[in-house]
């Protein structure tokens, strides 16, 4: 059950946007970010074949980077203003072969902690009428002063 | 310890040479495979600014890549010929930030199963003279035909 | 979101209290098994004072034992008959100290495979009139032929 | 390759010994702190025929019991006097069953942090003769004021 207590950060959403807008590989890989909300934000990626692995599905390390992303911004959208987020560490575990045309990973946090907090999230990966959960995180972010 | 015993494919330096080139995300991010012997497999990547995060180190899952390629070719280096890896799981944790010239992701395999093998990794950042472990890695990999 | 699929084995109910009642371990800390549905399992333990730590809370071990039995029962209840649920490997984040009268793991399929099977699970620790998240696993079972 | 830096605290091996004697649950189960130096600190555990599983291995819980006892007092053996240690998160792989006369856990730091620590552990089952690797453990501990 995501937590999603009230926001220590009065200015999330514009903070966050900013954060995201300086992660490079988020732009050289193509990843938005699609939802910010107080415990939980999601990121989306369209499918790029220069992004796969030898059986043309999306690299396990791709799927893990947009994870890793809205779990330490579902992380940060709880903390204090003024702070950012970096991973301590994260397991991913692979459902399903990484094929859609758009895949969305959904992070939210666990447990808000002032040091550690713990995040889990999930991808889907999207065509026309169905979605498909094709990986699972459980990360542990650490806040420090910006 | 890493377990190095003898393995089932006489052309496996071959054979992950011809499966390495395949991944279209090593080459998207300029990684290389500099190292093949039977249970221990080096992937290197020389820093690019496209692929940092917000503080200007390579991202947790650039890390996570190489890290999950030299598994996953140690892996496939103790395998019979004929089949491929899939990445079941991994954990990484980060121990420093991702800063240096170059990069060099080192798997080796703990247990080498017939269907589940357990990998372990380790990331250094190389700078002119010195050589600093910035993540690790613990992950299961799963043989399958090809 | 739990898989909660059509289970494969018509005795799930029978064959895991069957199994449940050869785990010694479970038997020694006085865990019981309190819920089985199909990709659900629930096990309870009462707080004992021989099973903490150096603070006095239950032990992570512990903790990690209800979580492990649960995951791996939910991943068997979707299982066929006949065959039997190995531990490949789990991740634990500890969320809170382990305090309370009870103790509650609740394990829940991801993903139901053939071989591989991923399971997440939760303890809650109970007391009169609360309920408190204190753990939470992410981990892959393996099924085997009994 | 463990770290072995000078540790911090002079009277390291009396305030381990004296930390593992609070440990309630490793008397329980009959574990005896057989090693410590700075970085690395082993566990001992006999076979218990009440600690087992439903195969008459030792329960995953167990061999992740005194992995996380070894990995935590690795972090604390380069940590200052006067603090002690939570583990925030571990995983655990399981390579072959828990079967043997004794089990040794040894843990080691991979990266020792004013905060956060990381450490990895191994678990052999030791016979007569000869010494088999059954699990390895990746974990973060985080040193807080005792």
């Amino acid at each position: 059950m995501p937590q999603t207590s009230e926001p220590l950060n009065p200015n999330l959403k514009d903070d966050i946007n900013a954060s995201f807008a300086k992660l490079v590989l988020m732009r050289t890989i193509g990843a938005k970010l699609v939802r910010v909300e107080p415990g939980e934000v999601d990121v989306a990626l369209p499918f790029r074949d220069d992004l796969t692995q030898q059986l043309g599905y999306m690299a396990a390390a791709v799927v893990s980077a947009i994870l890793d992303v809205a779990c330490g911004y579902a992380a940060m959208s709880l903390a204090p203003s003024g702070t950012t987020i970096l991973t301590v560490e994260f397991k991913v575990n692979l459902l399903a072969p990484a094929l859609g045309e758009r895949f969305v990973a959904r992070g939210h946090v666990i447990r808000s902690g002032r040091t550690v907090s713990v995040c889990g999230g999930d991808v889907a990966a999207l065509n026309a009428n169905e979605e498909k959960p094709i990986a699972t995180m459980l990360a542990t972010m650490m806040t420090v002063k910006e």
